[in-house]
């Protein structure tokens, strides 16, 4: 005899989330159970309200339950900086670093032509003309180092060369703290041509 | 700057779910935003349904949706043969083992005058009631190996005997597939005096 239907219904939707097996989905599904039932409500209605209410910010493309996210409109942060992302939850992990002061772009997606994926379908037209507003700005490229990320690299190097834009993007190398006999070679023979001087 | 309010309290309530860290309730509150409207909500009406539908048993104190679960008023099993659990995460498990043909009596807690929890707090009225009922039971006893689970099988025991009812309990030993060499000692203890002869 298995689970009762809503039961199997709610392990079923616990198995969508990333990394749940069917062990971790049960055994939250069961957990759940035990929680009040205001608890229960309230989680509920936390996931259709974070659903409902948050949208891309109408500057830089970062989720917000406002027109423009906290982080555009704060009037700390150097809105001359724009650090270009793939996705929102690397905005949360450069946030949570906590040491960039600048803004954010977020492409919400990157180029990649065997998916079809061209650079009219991901968030690039409003960062061109963000960049045409301003004088000078620096753009920090922070994408991840698979061809679409390259291909989604170069391509904005194209388009802003020559434009009067600084253009950098974030080193490769050995994480922190890493055991350099067990890192892959790739990132090894990077590290090793895009060593620095330490007499400087 | 953190997460929107909505977002964050879908993270807090991940994290009321067991083995879940800061950084799972992150990134499961953050794929959760990547479901479709509709899986979302139907997700979230699906946790509410199982918390409002399922409640005990009527006859084993085991979850269902109905007044009498699907073992109870199953004619396949043999209503003779009562394996007693202390919740039913445990009947689910004996259900997936699948070898287990009798019925349940899931006793909601375990005898801990600690916690004052006393015999009279959980379960165990009604197993009594379903005892007396039939002809020459068959009690088997699965809790745990605690203080708990040693003082409410004693108590069971103490219950039942000398009333024509066959009471065992589950056997203690080295788990199937266990490296001998990384066995806590009172396994390995205990394992040594419950061994079983091969010559039979």
């Amino acid at each position: 005899m298995g689970y009762p239907n809503s039961l199997s219904d709610l392990i079923n939707y616990f198995r969508k989330l990333p990394g749940i097996g069917e062990k971790s989905a049960e055994r939250m599904a069961l957990s759940l159970l035990e929680l009040s039932c205001d608890d229960v409500e309230n989680f509920a209605e936390a996931m259709v309200d974070s659903k409902k209410n948050l949208h891309p910010c109408s500057v830089c493309g970062h989720i917000t339950d406002k027109d423009v996210c906290d982080i555009c409109s704060s009037g700390r942060r150097n809105r001359s900086v724009i650090c270009i992302l793939e996705d929102y939850k690397s905005v949360f992990a450069f946030e949570k670093a906590g040491n960039y002061n600048g803004v954010y772009h977020v492409l919400n997606g990157l180029i990649s032509p065997i998916d079809d994926v061209n650079p009219e379908d991901i968030n690039i037209a409003s960062l061109i003309d963000r960049v045409e507003k301003l004088d000078h700005p620096e753009l920090i490229i922070a994408l991840k180092s698979t061809i679409e990320g390259e291909t989604t690299t170069l391509y904005l190097k194209k388009i802003f060369e020559g434009k009067n834009v600084e253009i950098s993007r974030l080193s490769y190398g050995i994480p922190m703290g890493a055991e350099i006999d067990y890192l892959d070679e790739i990132t090894l023979d990077r590290a090793l041509s895009d060593r620095k001087k330490i007499s400087d």
